[in-house]
């Protein structure tokens, strides 16, 4: 069965240590790809171009939009942000799956476009430690907390638009799951049309040879 | 996340190494039951009672019938062929995958009984390889080789039913991914709609708590 690279799309609770799972993952294995996004908004301290972001002008990303540069965009509270299709499409050639962290708008439109995209949904463990996860930062100021628990109520309404649910409680543990759901997935029929389809015509061909 | 057993399906052209396959993947992992079908077909040489099948008359058989005694029942060239209720529910309670070879009207009877049941579909690589080891058995004659092929023609029409498809090139190596693909399938949302549930109302409680 040739294998081809799928997106995969990692949405979930913010505080669900989806970032640390998927860096963690890209080192472990070499098969995946991390997308960078592209932003209009200003680098916050800490953050470094190409790590966290590639940082552009207003002008160039709708510049790219118009040459149809981004595989999906959005824009909040008045920046853009969006995933690169230059970086997406070389790394899928080459055979390797593209990790993208995005929400469920993008991702619903990441599935329409490439229909064999994956999509995971990264959870903790339970509310409780969600919540602990968040105050543990020691960054945040009650009030953010506060914003990002309802933010999770609402993100958990899309659960079941997910392939998966990743939970990630111990993260060598959650790494390894995650690979091997990924693993998994690439075995699903509607990811192998092309093989099923060569397997059917050899067998009629087959039993056509020897009627 | 509490883990609950499910079922397994397992179907797939005769002579894909199913049956090799399940007794393989029961032997090494402790969490999977092989459920035995009931026949009233008389025993084949070599078969055994409790290993191949459980051998009854017509008039257990239709006794259990009317018991509710089968999660699935069919009939083929005069003989019932059932699986036997009380087995599959006592290992699912114990918290075990129970594991049923079965062609696809069972199978998709099986899943509208229990929709969490994982259907899996066993192929070989390609169909000259189903072919070789057709003919590789020896003990068939050219005319039931012709007659499997081209029941695997039949049989491949409904691949896409299932939820993956398993490709047995290496015996070992194809008892880990199938190992993997059912550890991960139990990750899906509509096998957890309880843990997803208790979640979101967790959340609600939080951040009700707090408002």
């Amino acid at each position: 069965m040739r294998r081809k690279g799928i997106i995969i799309v990692v949405s979930g609770f913010s505080g669900a240590g989806k970032g640390t799972l998927m860096k963690k993952l890209t080192e472990v294995y070499d098969t995946y790809a991390l997308s960078v996004s592209m932003t209009t908004r200003a680098p916050r301290p800490g953050e470094q171009e190409g790590r966290d972001y590639f940082y552009v002008s207003r002008e160039e990303f709708e510049r790219r939009i118009g040459q149809d540069g981004f595989v999906e965009h959005a824009e909040y509270c008045g920046n853009y942000y969006g995933t690169p299709r230059d970086y997406v499409e070389s790394q899928l050639e080459a055979g390797r799956d593209v990790i993208l962290e995005i929400e469920i708008q993008g991702a619903l439109e990441i599935r329409k476009k490439f229909p064999t995209a994956l999509l995971l949904f990264v959870m903790p463990p339970s509310a409780a430690e969600l919540k602990r996860r968040l105050t543990g930062r020691g960054t945040e100021t009650e009030e953010v907390i506060e914003r990002r628990l309802r933010r999770a109520v609402e993100e958990a309404q899309g659960i079941e638009q997910y392939e998966y649910i990743i939970i990630n409680d111990d993260l060598d543990t959650c790494v390894k799951e995650m690979h091997s759901l990924i693993q998994g997935a690439h075995d699903t029929p509607f990811r192998n049309k092309e093989f099923i389809g060569e397997i059917r015509s050899q067998l009629e061909e087959l039993t056509k040879g020897e009627k």
